[in-house]
Order: C-alpha cells, then structure tokens, then sequence
C-alpha cells in the first residue's frame, strides 16, 4: 500500500492527490472482488468495477473522510495517521463504485438504454451475455452491503453503520437512483419540465453523489451539523455534475470524452441544455460553483482540508470528460 | 391487526396458522411499500410482492422466531406476547419476501426464464414493460434493506441486526441466490452432474430458506448452538423443498401447480428427477423428512413450540403447487 504524502495549503497537487487516491480504491475493489465462483458471474462483475473510471464518488466520500478525520486528530493531511482512516472508510468508498458499477451495467442493457460502449470498451452485456450482466448488477449490489458490514472496522460506531447502510439503500433505490432512471424513461421522447428533469437527476446522479460526501464525513466521526453541510455542499456538487454532463454531451469530443457526443440529441432527450440553452446552462454552473464554496467554507475545518474538496467541485464543472 | 390464537399440542391447526401469518405479513408488506412516486415503479413493485404466493419463507421466518421466542418467554404459543414479537421480526419476514420478489422478476425477464405468466397471471415485464421491472427488482432489493434497518425495534442489538443484514446480502449475492441463478443458467440444456445441480439448487433456493430460518430464530434471540440447528434444519428442509418442486413439474396438474408443469423437460433442464428417477427423488424426500425430524428433535425447546416447523417441512415435502 503506498502511503498518501504530505499535503499543506501550499503543496496540494489536485492530480497528485486523485492518483493516489484512484489507486488505492482500486487495489481494494480487486481484493474484495475475487476470481471465485461460479466463474462467469465474478468475472462479469470483476469487468465492471475494475475496468477504470474517474471513481469520482469513492475520491468524494475519501476526500470527505479525510478533512474530517484531519480536523478531528489535529495537523495536516499526513501518511502518518492515514492508514487507520483508509481502513475505516475504504470500504465504504468501494461499496460505492460497486453500486455505481450496478447502474451503468443494468442502465446500459437492451431493456433501458441499449448501450454497446461504455469507456470505449464493450458494455457488460456485450461481452457476457444480457442474462450474467443483469446478475452481475444484482449480485455487486449485495456484495456492496457486504463489504461495509464486513470490512468496516470495529471502531466505527455500530449506529454509524447502520445509518449509512439504510441511507446507501435509501439513496439507490426507488427513492434515489432507482427512481431516478425510471424517471428518465419517461424523459425521453418527451419536452419535459423542469420539475421532471430535476427528479430525474436528482435520484439519478445526485442521490449516490450526496451519499459519497455525507458517507465521508459521517464515518470519519462529523457530528450532525456537520453532517449537514456535506449534504448541502454534495448536493450542489452533484448538480453541477449533472449540468456539466449534459453540456459535454453537446460540446465535447469523442476523443476527450471517451463516448459519442449527442447523446441526448439523438435520443431527442431533455437536459439542463434543452432547458436553459448552452449559455443558461454555464451560467448556473457558475452560480453552484460560487455556491458550493460557500458551503465548505462553513465547514469548520482549516483551509487545506478542503483543497481537495474544493478542487473537486471545481473539477466537477471544469471537466473534459 | 388480528391476533394470533392460543396454539397448543393438542389445538394445533396448521391452515389456521399459516393463514393468520400470511395476513399479517401482506398487512405488513402493504404498508412497507406505498403507492409512492415514481408511480410505474412503486405500481410494479407493489404487483410483485402483493400478489399472492404461499409466503413460505416469510413463515418459516416467523414460525422459528415464534418458537425461540416462546421458549425464552415461557408458556404456549399465545396471542399476548405475540405483538412484540411481530413487531421485532415482521420487517425481517418482509425483507424477505421483497429478496424473493426480487428474484422472480429477474428470473421472469426474456434475458433470463422468458415467462409470460406467474401464478396464473403476466408476470411484471408483461404488465410493466422490461425496463421497469428489471429496477423495480433492484428497488426491492434496496427497500429489503431499508426497512429491515429502519423498522427493525432498537429491542433487537445492533451487532444481531448487522450480521442479518450481512448474512441477508451473503445469501442473496454471488455465494447465494444469484450465483444458483448463474449456475442454472450453465444447466439448461445439458446432461448435468449432482454436483452443479446441488451448487445451483443450493444458491437459488437453499440459501434464501436457511437465511429464513436462522434470522427468524436470531433476531428472536437464539444462541449460537440453537442458531446451527436452525441452520442445519432449513438445510434439509430447503433441500426437501427444492426435490419436491422438481417432482412436480413432473407429476403436478395445471390446476393445481397454477403454471404448466414439465417446463423443466421442455427447456431440457437437469433436475434431481433427471438425476435420481422419480422414485430415487421420492425415496429422497422419505430421507430428508426424517433428518429434518431429527434436527427439530435437537432444538431444545417444548414439543407444541416446533409443531409449526414440523409442519412446514411436511408441507415443503407433500405439497401439491
């Protein structure tokens, strides 16, 4: 396991900081998901969880962890103090990719989007058949729930535990990302309001978004006011996000964003773009990201804690792809 | 909320008993799943889990709470102490029957089964289309979750609650339920060996049972040896139950069965029938009714307290649909 360095206000490397981060979700993601059997299944889910991606959520929850925990043990973010954290909240994170890893597998099938590409590689379905994808989605899904009862360590409150698990089925299910995809069948095709739109990014995109920050921050031990606030600044993280998304699909190119532009177009889809046009849309990015530093600097923490958050709400908007 | 009537050795009336809970439980299931919004989803989950079935898990669950906890409260099966228990495992025998839910309407998909009816009527893709019901199972599986959690009474110990939910997503997952549904998929078609048949059988019924049996006794309180036996009886009444499923696909009437029987032989599936004859799966269950007799005869616990168990392995055993 490499350690994470030394990071101050002066010396935060953002990319530095993500590829640590990126590598050490993913050595623990391929330890939890094992070559087992029977065989087709665990490669099916292993293809999904592990073939790559920004990892996003699980650098969010970690990120949140961290100017939690720092604050909480006093100093800067050092190597020193950070393996006892990564054993606390990694598998939390990884329950979190295997989740999202869910979505896109049963989001991508024939029945829901009809998707053959995902990260320039073959979708799930494509490469083990629409039967062992759709069992893949079901199994990762318990597997997450799994690994956070299993995995969490013991000096994780046991209350803790259980209200992130109920708010990780909360947040995924027919309340959160579930309902937000069945919302999204009902957008496409359609002029839809904005009320629509929102429902449907909000379950869709930002209810595992706001789990990731409000996760972070509620494992490393962030009391409730806290709590809260990593709610607030998540939730408009996770618009931004979402707002971003759609403009990429209009702007952005094939080769940075890794998928076909015009998406959405296409499938005469509605988005934040077709709602508020591609100046409207910028626009409000550039209010949530006012917004959202607004609320971490409510967050009581020293500055550098939150570079890494900041940085990533800004990556949020700024992205390519 | 009806009560439940004085049992004893002599006035035990098993109909009786079995319909009383099944009402409880749907009474139960109704409430935990409202007709919310996404409307779709929540209508589809709903036509799942409300409609119908012979709730045998759920009862078993029920029935080994009801014969742990009567042990440890003392007296016969009465209709006093009954509300506290109901309140502390009807979430545990509803998460239950959402995981089950869940599971047939995956099962029930084009990718998978391709069923066009389910108890006589459309299975959910016919009613809902495939892209709801596929995460209208997803939902369930969360919402299983979610209320096990939220409505199971503080009475129960958080460290007892987490390794139910543990051991619910262990069952459900890769080494359970899922995983027999990959193994089935490898079956169809092919002359199979006891050895795949017992993996498939195993995970896609036998573990769903005994994770019914073992947290019914658990949340009830049972001790480490009496949580074993549990285990060790719903292993051979899982078995049981899974042998006279294949028996009758042979020999059940349409009637009856509420679905056409000799599906397996249609679709060329290996069975225990195919691998034992019709009357080596016969002499089977002789077998395995005796054992599971056995098991009962080692929980320590006052003879009218078990005749319900008793009873469900003779109804998994000489069952007619």
């Amino acid at each position: 396991l490499k350690t994470v360095p030394d990071v101050t206000e002066k010396t935060f490397d953002f990319d530095q900081y993500i590829n640590i981060r990126r590598q050490l979700i993913e050595q623990r993601l391929s330890q939890y998901l094992p070559s087992a059997e029977p065989e087709q299944l665990w490669q099916s889910m292993r293809y999904s969880v592990l073939s790559g991606g920004k990892r996003f959520r699980a650098i969010l929850c970690l990120a949140s962890a961290e100017a939690v925990y720092f604050n909480k043990v006093g100093g800067t973010v050092r190597s020193t103090a950070d393996s006892a954290l990564l054993d606390t909240i990694l598998p939390c994170c990884c329950a979190i990719e295997m989740v999202h890893a869910m979505s896109l597998i049963h989001d991508d099938l024939p029945a829901l989007d009809n998707d053959d590409f995902r990260r320039g590689k073959p979708t799930n379905h494509k490469v083990f058949g629409e039967a062992v994808a759709l069992l893949a989605g079901d199994a990762l899904l318990m597997l997450a729930n799994e690994v956070l009862i299993k995995e969490t360590p013991k000096s994780v409150g046991r209350e803790v535990l259980l209200s992130v698990i109920a708010e990780l089925a909360h947040c995924t299910g027919a309340n959160g990302m579930v309902g937000g995809q069945v919302y999204d069948l009902a957008l496409t095709g359609k002029v839809a309001e904005a009320e629509l739109i929102t429902k449907m990014h909000n379950g869709k995109t930002g209810a595992l978004i706001r789990f990731s920050a409000w996760s972070g921050a509620t494992v490393a031990g962030a009391n409730l006011e806290t709590q809260e606030l990593f709610n607030q600044f998540a939730e408009t993280l996770g618009l931004a996000f979402q707002i971003a998304d759609d403009l990429l699909d209009v702007t952005g190119d094939i080769k940075t964003l890794g998928k076909t532009p015009g998406k959405d177009q296409a499938d005469n889809k509605s988005t934040w773009v077709t709602l508020f046009g591609l100046e409207g849309a910028r626009a409000k990015l550039a209010e949530l990201e006012e917004t959202g530093l607004a609320f971490l600097d409510k967050i009581v923490l020293s500055d550098n804690r939150l570079s890494a958050l900041k940085q990533l709400l800004q990556y949020a908007i700024h992205r390519v792809n």
